[in-house]
């Protein structure tokens, strides 16, 4: 048994309400005509950071007691997360301790430092950010707010789909992104029983996707596992040609992690499954190296 | 006196509403910071092809009576009037004829064919474009549609600005490029007495604000000047900058040309004289070639 039920999912939506952005559902018929199917996204992609990942850190901040929150929290992560974690303890007013590696992209570690926290640099390894992170903790006291092995996180990320289901009737699947596993294990908690798929890269090791290169964690697996979770794999040519794809058609920046699950949905229709089907697409974020796009 | 008023815009917006998207009012606060006061950007770029010149070519081809326009429409565009007018025709079921200079790009040529427009291709000075097209003309009787030198053309570019009205109260400034001045019309027109500000490059024949590389108009020079439109001069680094600051913080793919009417909102803001001013920009377009980007 996990803790996260679709009730957490929902008291999760109204905690955060005040904080997010209640993000738009977006329709093209020339990504529809793509995809093969009705696609509706949801434009996660514009909440605050530009990531749903703001979602879980606010849910997981605004969940602290007064005393462990004025503690600060703490994680090590090399993208999104670092950046929500920042501006929602911000929001709080309480500190943010982020461990990040020496080959964090600039502008992630830009983006924590505009919100007011504290970067540490270690090794590329994950033993050198738990090291790391295992010291800072300790000289802190703060509290650990992981990316995705949480049920704070998970709720709150769960609320993307919750807001889409609230918006778009009848949907027959919803389709999210797979790295650890956060946002597709809150994603199907709070549809069930609609169907849901989760589309990975092929090589998590060496993706372009850098949101995804991480794995599942025993609880998440387990959440995916007792959903009937449909798991796709790409290839980086289908990442690069979903991401040109949206781009072009939707003029929305979208990053290589979510064009995963456009490219999963387009993998999936071409095997006739989702014919006249409604399918959500949520769409992960907008964070993208503008001096080294993958065309 | 001129033939386009506000009467003429309005009923534009009636004869083109079934077939346009009304787009949505963006906001971010990101942007207010960088540009230094309130904006509210008329999305555009998510008009049908990617612009709002759909708006004008969709009223000139509604416009028609029947006879005239079973004989066709004609023009002579490099971009984005071409896709509008190819695409209109085919809403209404009549051919169109499009003159491309051979320097256009593939993807705007792509756009035209796809729509079932007839491409006829020319040398790339505005003296082979016109002579063909004045052939194109004789040959096929077909109905010359302008891309700014039209009122209907223009009545129906203003209609962005009349739908931003309508949707934010108290503007006290709008904001588009201009080139050759259609959208600039349309615009003050539709808003009178608000002020009205229009950017341009400060190089028109080079610009990479592709779709500005033209000048004024006799009708649309006195139409501004009649209105009191103020003229704002950019650099391309201002272009470039401005672009790239939209993609970043606002998730949303503009064309260089749209990029000026947000440098040039940039520089007046830095004057001073719009501070604490509610400022709507006309997000233009946001067709850009992905393969050849400015930085």
């Amino acid at each position: 048994m996990n803790g996260v039920d679709r009730g957490a999912v929902r008291e999760a939506a109204a905690r955060i309400a005040p904080y997010i952005h209640r993000t738009p559902v977006l329709r093209s018929h020339s990504l529809d005509d793509w995809i093969g199917t009705e696609i509706f996204v949801k434009a996660d992609h514009l909440q605050r950071v530009g990531a749903f990942k703001y979602r879980g850190a606010t849910n997981a901040v605004q969940s602290l007691p007064e005393p462990e929150a004025r503690r600060g929290v703490a994680a090590h992560s090399s993208g999104n997360h670092a950046a929500a974690l920042a501006r929602a303890a911000a929001t709080r007013g309480v500190p943010a301790y982020v461990v990040m590696p020496a080959n964090a992209s600039a502008a992630k570690r830009a983006a924590v430092l505009r919100y007011g926290g504290e970067v540490t640099t270690c090794d590329n390894t994950l033993e050198a950010r738990r090291a790391l992170l295992a010291d800072v903790l300790e000289r802190t006291g703060a509290i650990e707010i992981h990316p995705f092995d949480d049920e704070r996180v998970i709720a709150g990320a769960g609320t993307a789909a919750l807001e889409l289901t609230q918006e778009v009737a009848g949907l027959d699947v919803v389709v999210t992104p797979i790295g650890g596993g956060g946002l597709c294990s809150g994603t199907c908690i709070a549809v069930a029983p609609i169907r849901v798929i989760g589309g990975s890269p092929r090589d998590r090791a060496s993706t372009r996707a850098d949101g995804l290169r991480t794995g599942l964690s025993g609880r998440t697996e387990a959440i995916l596992h007792e959903h009937g979770v449909e798991q796709v794999v790409v290839d980086e040519a289908e990442i690069v040609a979903a991401m040109r794809v949206v781009w072009e058609r939707t003029k929305q920046l979208i990053e290589p992690s979510a064009a995963v699950a456009f490219a999963a949905a387009r993998a999936v229709a071409r095997d006739g499954t989702l014919d006249g089907a409604r399918v959500g697409v949520i769409c992960s974020g907008g964070n993208v190296d503008l001096d080294s796009l993958p065309w």
